[in-house]
């Protein structure tokens, strides 16, 4: 590996449902094949219309009484239960949840932040690997180029403070590198090593994003690793979880 | 921001107990200033001399009881106990625990992979971030740039495969970036959001250093952030930890 760039695609307009981001990204960024787009979960779930109106949700009991523990938004923890197959952890209205998808993040991935408009919340995309398929087949079509995309989200982790950036869609894109049986530089031979690189890939994207400046994508350039794998490998299995 | 580079630091040699890591990192790398200098814990480790001998360690009958559930090497099992502050998971002799500084990772950093002879295991800094301090402060001398310090290892997470690289200590380099109270391009005001940028820092010189080719340094370089920081506040306070 000589090294990497990782390049924010500026001058992106703000995404509305139905906004073609391929072509958008197209047009705002010179892309080379092998390049990794990494788009943030929050520009693709607005252009899927994964967004839902505060004032359309029915308010059931149990978010009324949640979201009253510390003065939140019912109709938001009721979207959060709406969102969660299973609730991890709880403190007050604040919720770790497991989403469809087999991912434990804040809120079921349900946010506030970066909305089309005030009242409005975001939702993940229904199927992220799948929107990351689709947005690399249109990126193909219009550039020429063999690309990989990433779909990335903002995830807290037990024991550490802040959130990474990790990917919860991908497509083209080598996602875990399993080195299990490798042997290192003194002849060592490796057990049960597998490196997340595409949460790593997503993690330096938002280096470069950032979560105020409208900068929704990025590029990263030069990685050099083959593969493609999608998001949900990310998943741990429940026979392995050691957390559930 | 206009982009990252992301750089190995080629040509180092095996590192041993009493190197000076700072020389021989400004004698392979043409570093700038606020270039952030990534280097694995195994090398610092190694360094400072945080290496056993397997044969030298008396091992207790827990130890024993642990090691033989899976067949593993019960010194090795008594020495992770040594340096573990707290068992936070096991399973047979998979032992995932919380280490001095506050880390939770599995077999509390001790580790046989690049160790620098077989027989030998390399421990965590004892203060990593001290180690950083170290390493910033001999690189100012010898190159006169102002550099930051990353000391990184692979952690594995609750609920997701694969390990990342995160930052164990810090010195001159972002840690957190606390956004809260900043409002969006949409104007929502951002609520606890904090990024941990050294996380995503270390990962994404990971992707460079790799664990089998030799490579336990890599620069950062165009991250435009300002920030002193070290890697202890990455350790989530336990009042706010809904998973101690």
């Amino acid at each position: 590996v000589s090294g990497l760039q990782v390049l924010p695609v500026n001058g992106l307009p703000e995404i509305t449902e139905g906004d073609d981001l391929g072509e958008l990204i197209a047009g705002a960024a010179e892309l080379e094949d092998g390049d990794i787009v990494v788009v943030a979960q929050k520009v693709v779930s607005k252009a899927e219309g994964r967004v839902l109106e505060l004032d359309a949700i029915d308010v059931s009991s149990a978010a009324r009484e949640i979201a009253a523990a510390d003065g939140r938004d019912a109709r938001q923890v009721q979207a959060v239960l709406d969102e969660a197959a299973r609730i991890v952890r709880r403190r007050g209205g604040f919720v770790i949840a497991e989403t469809r998808h087999g991912f434990v993040c804040a809120s079921a991935g349900v946010d506030a932040s970066n909305a089309p408009a005030p009242g409005q919340i975001v939702l993940l995309p229904l199927d992220p690997d799948a929107s990351a398929a689709a947005l690399r087949a249109r990126l193909r079509e219009v550039t020429g180029r063999e690309l990989g995309v990433l779909v990335s989200d903002s995830f807290g982790r037990a024991w550490r403070q802040g959130t990474t950036d990790v990917a919860i869609g991908a497509a083209g894109v080598p996602v875990l590198l399993d080195l299990t049986g490798v042997r290192d530089s003194t002849g060592y031979e490796l057990h049960a090593t597998m490196i997340a690189v595409a949460d790593e890939i997503a993690g330096a994207a938002e280096l470069v994003m950032g979560k105020t400046n409208g900068i929704p994508a990025a590029i990263v350039r030069g990685l050099g690793l083959e593969g493609d794998g999608n998001a949900r490998e990310l998943v741990m299995p429940s026979d392995r979880d050691l957390f559930r």
